[in-house]
């Protein structure tokens, strides 16, 4: 075992502060990286702060790793030290049932073991549950660490292992290309990734944001058409004019609205989890046979497809760089939604 | 123009009647049907009824149409004199937009035009609306007229032209066949036609019914497993079973719980409409890419194909062949689910 400092909540509403954890052994397939860089998710904000209960404390959130290989097992044969690696919300699955055979690991029956917060074997993490990213180091099976290309700089990598991964497999598997309308709600974290995503690939893209405070941006990262929600004639403008809608708000939306500006055969693609249940209209779904779907970041070998995608086309993350005690500021900040987009941590200064 | 005998409502809660109806004059393109043989379908009695609101009366309903050709006009090329054909629920649609040019005429943008109950120039239809298939005769333009192959009785055809489509479009769409976990929610109408159809593509077929009344029928038209509804232990057995279900309840079910029943990028296909809108929680749908969504009858061309597939598979509809001055009574055994498993008038009773 080794150590390494992190940054913990050891109270939901506590402060972050600096702890040393453990690390385990390196087992013959493991991979030790040397995190880099640690992008905060808002999910590290509900996790760390209890929000959707079953926390372990202390709390080391982080599943936006970008960073460098330090050591490496016996067995392993995809990495060498120094090489640049990336790791995401994941860090093992069951690898047998039917998800994880088809490189659908985030779907696996059993339940990933996610980077951090999840009960695992005292010999996989030593406090008897995962630990993530906001640390000097990790230790993680090498079939769940990535390659990040030369092209893309790791601070501006560590994002896309979550927020790029989220946006890419859901416009992937429903096609979006040229000649495909893809509106993507809310230009956030996830969705400004989304939109780089989408306009690589081809979509015409739309951006149905709150307000119109962010259109230069949207329009800089590629989106062709940017509106503004809180004006109501949009949805009459707009109806039956998108063959994909990825929904990156986690907040209760009026989905109904929304469905009917699916075009024939045109899905809407739930990427929060919104608190409340959604409700929809039975003929907003059948009287163009739309579908409201939902999906849950992306595999493994998918993670990979997006890192090389990303780097083939230059696109990264827009940051804010920040150090290790600024988490808590940094929180508060993305609770606002005041973060142009999204805060990634230098473990430099942990 | 001509006369036709037909049986029409006149007010909601009236009783059917011997009416005299006119039909249009054969225009080039026309067909004229002498209608032998018309299914009952549920719609029929909300819209007679007015349950939906916006009934015009007389009401002549029926759009489960199975006839001879009785004269066609000048430009007609696909049917003559004698053919046995059929005609759904729609009977014109604009031709020109993304759904019509697409063979989806029933997603129509400007709206297709109805068997029965939908405005018309009385060019079309003397009275101003379109008056259905509870008649001797009708007169439809050729493109809305399909083909009933010699495999086909005449009698058990009639519903395929609404229930039969109904299913068939949906388990095309979704790819049912070898390998495929299929469910069918309901086995009344609807659902008896979903299974046999189901089962003749190959693939594996559940019903899940409210009881077990029907088991051996439904073992008898092709389901390889039958389970009750009222039993809420086959919710956790048979959580992650199916790749495709469809819905043919029109009453307000718990969507929630059918959704877990998906596997892996499974869908639940809405084919009623329930009063109230669906409540579906995002985790239901996210948790394994899952997806809600719709489906209305089917496009003409795939209509035919449905009529080919069920001649070649020796599939009709289960009816109860009745006379035109039973129709209430038997519209009040369709409310009290009391058919096994379609009402069909005999038109040589009117």
């Amino acid at each position: 075992m080794s150590n390494a400092a992190a940054y913990a909540l050891s109270t939901p509403d506590g402060a972050f502060e600096k702890v040393t954890i453990e690390r385990r052994e390196l087992g013959p397939h493991d991979v030790l990286i040397d995190v880099e860089y640690a992008g905060i998710c808002h999910s590290d904000i509900h996790t760390a702060r209890d929000e959707w209960g079953g926390t372990r404390y202390p709390c080391v959130p982080g599943h936006e790793i970008a960073g460098l290989v330090a050591a490496v097992g016996g067995a392993v044969t995809k990495f060498r030290v120094g090489d640049r690696v990336g790791v995401g919300c994941m860090v093992d699955s069951c690898g047998v049932c039917g998800p994880c055979l088809a490189d659908e690991e985030q779907y696996c029956t059993r339940g990933a073991t996610m980077t951090y917060n999840t009960p695992v074997d005292p010999a996989v993490q030593p406090e008897g549950y995962t630990m993530g990213g906001y640390s000097t180091q990790v230790v993680v099976t090498e079939n769940f660490v990535v390659s990040i290309p030369d092209g893309i700089a790791l601070d501006v990598a560590a994002p896309l292992l979550c927020a790029g991964i989220t946006l890419f497999s859901p416009l992937r598997h429903w096609g979006a290309g040229p000649g495909k309308r893809v509106a993507i709600i809310g230009m956030g974290g996830l969705g400004h990734v989304g939109v780089k995503i989408a306009a690589a690939m081809g979509a015409e893209v739309t951006v149905l944001s709150h307000s119109l405070s962010k259109q230069d941006d949207g329009k800089r990262f590629g989106a062709h058409h940017y509106y503004a929600t809180g004006d109501q004639q949009i949805f009459r403008d707009l109806r039956g004019r998108f063959d994909l809608i990825l929904n990156t708000v986690s907040a209760d939306l009026p989905i109904d609205r929304y469905m009917r500006l699916l075009n024939l055969d045109g899905t809407l693609v739930m990427l929060g989890v919104p608190e409340n249940p959604i409700s929809v209209k039975s003929f907003n779904l059948s009287g163009l046979r739309r579908s409201l779907s939902g999906s849950m970041i992306g595999g493994i070998a998918q993670t990979q497809e997006m890192l090389n995608f990303c780097a083939e086309h230059g696109i990264g993350a827009e940051i804010e760089l920040i150090s290790a005690d600024e988490i808590d500021s940094a929180y508060d900040r993305v609770v606002a939604s005041d973060v142009r987009y999204r805060f990634v941590i230098d473990t430099a200064t942990i």
